[in-house]
């Protein structure tokens, strides 16, 4: 076996070590540091490359490419979307990703992102509704309570601050689920039986299901004046959580208009229908929210600039642990125009 | 630590371990096996997902992810090119790749590409030149004598039936490296002092060099009737090695038509020159060569299609061998919506 030099070698986050760093690190700071570092990489917004993810549909779902850049760092996540593999046992949304840098192409960090994705969205969710929910907003309803609900509760008490949390699912068995995982986390938890129950006294209201159809998770009577609606389901080509009614009563706020244009609430609307990009808001040239009475949305599909910043995260956090494993991933032959000559003498 | 289940393990093939297979096949062999594998997936070339590789350029080279499915298997392949890197003692390209189920989006194969892009390209070549080269081809000029130009001449030996390479390259180093490791190879290796004395009698003109810029490799006086240039190099936006009158006396064959006239030697003309799709000469709705006096130009920039058959070849390779390691890179909870309690399980 041939010994590879450390330019070969990429940091590989495994899963288990993902969940090794949580706990050292401790989940509601964690996703407060990715947050903090989403929130000063869409500051700087202009400077990244972006474009639309790169996706492949397929009847069952969809597989896509997230990459972009800040000039420095390249980064891009692999991430599928299949609301069937339930059924099989196996999990809706998985996902890795990879930074490099922008000098020499070489990758410096290899990361699961099934766990990490989880992370960056309540954290991206959190930030968006500690600036545009109404101040002092103390209670969400939580409606589709899968894999990501805990992660939402927990961002948002950490985050925004809010102290009760209120879960509906069409599953009973999911909001069981939910509410055990959360019993030890401080928030007061109801377990409601409609998303009418679910809504009653909420400030901010998340919703996050995995149906690929249009589906009217919230319809126009249940939403009332000051709400701020966090629509996180809506996430890609026919699949969206909210009544078009809901929209036209709302200030609308997105990521990267040209990709919720295609997959969020919004392709409901027309495509010419006002939105505010978010980053704008918190760089100072857009206004957030203006009126206790407002309904704003933030119709999230992810972006990938929140994978780079959850992936730069993590390169930080594991330096100096024991957190990750040195992959050889890299072809590191001693004269670099030498590939032949490293693999003949390999034998 | 946490035991993952066989779901959450992906097959990865590091940079040794595809060493090691490669010398368990051998490597002509490995590369016929990849070529078969290219010319039947060219075969059913409509059934592909096609989609120019998604470039994310700087001053110093270039990152590209380059995905593609045929509605079963989904595959892409992260590469770079940095020209500038052999000065810092680094690959000019260095790839990995993976394979998934379109089915569930998991992925079931992560593997190293440096060295295994190095086999799809030179079994890429081979296939087009065994089709369009003058019948009884058996000398090849290889102009650039870097990372690729071993894995050329042994393809074009193995597929194609060439028993003679005329070796040249502007540092008489690389091609003393190229010499050396050709020198049990079978062939007749003839080291020239200029590209004038490399092409004296060859029927297949290979250029494969790598600066970032329109080079004129070839000059339009020293390309002779009944040849068949393989043109590599070319390969991305102001990368260009032929003199443009060439262009013009050669019948022009591409991978993928929207990506080859914006990387191709082809960006040197007119968006509406005529080239024929390689695809559809091995399909037969397309003719190859029609004259033993004619220029065929194979402009190849390589296509994603080219990287999935490679990765299916390995995927079947490595069955039963121990030439791969279980990466545990996808989350794997028992519920599949109970991601949160397997994070906190793993306490």
């Amino acid at each position: 076996m041939t010994t590879p030099s450390a330019k070969a070698l990429v940091p590989f986050v495994s899963v288990d070590q993902m969940m090794q760093l949580i706990h050292h690190i401790g989940l509601a700071p964690m996703m407060q540091g990715i947050c903090d570092r989403i929130e000063a990489d869409f500051r700087r917004w202009p400077l990244f490359d972006k474009t639309p993810r790169l996706a492949s549909h397929s009847d069952v779902g969809v597989i896509e490419l997230m990459p972009t850049s800040d000039g420095e760092v390249y980064g891009f996540k692999y991430v599928n979307g299949h609301p069937g593999n339930t059924r099989d046992g196996l999990q809706t949304v998985t996902a890795f990703g990879l930074l490099s840098d922008v000098a020499n192409g070489y990758p410096v960090l290899f990361s699961e992102m099934t766990i990490l994705t989880a992370l960056r969205t309540a954290a991206t969710s959190a930030l968006a509704a500690r600036v545009l929910a109404p101040k002092g907003s103390t209670v969400m309803a939580m409606i589709g309570n899968g894999a990501q609900s805990e992660f939402q509760s927990i961002a948002m008490q950490a985050i925004v601050g809010i102290t009760e949390v209120r879960l509906y699912d069409v599953d009973p068995a999911a909001t069981a689920k939910c509410a055990q995982n959360l019993q030890n986390s401080g928030l007061k938890v109801v377990s409601c039986k409609t998303a009418e129950e679910a809504i009653l006294g909420a400030q901010i209201i998340t919703t996050c299901t995995a149906d690929k159809q249009y589906a009217t998770i919230l319809t126009d009577n249940m939403v009332g004046a000051g709400v701020h609606l966090n629509a996180i389901g809506g996430d890609c080509p026919g699949k969206t959580e909210l009544a078009p009614a809901i929209l036209h009563r709302a200030d609308i706020f997105v990521e990267y208009p040209e990709q919720t244009r295609v997959e969020g609430e919004i392709q409901q609307l027309d495509a010419d229908h006002p939105v505010t990009e978010f980053w704008e808001v918190l760089s100072g040239t857009a206004q957030g929210r203006t009126d206790a009475k407002q309904i704003t949305l933030f119709d999230s599909v992810g972006f990938a600039i929140e994978d780079f910043s959850a992936l730069c995260y993590v390169r930080d956090a594991i330096k100096g642990t024991e957190f990750f494993t040195p992959l050889d991933m890299l072809a590191d032959p001693d004269d670099p125009r030498d590939l032949f000559g490293m693999v003949n003498r390999a034998q």
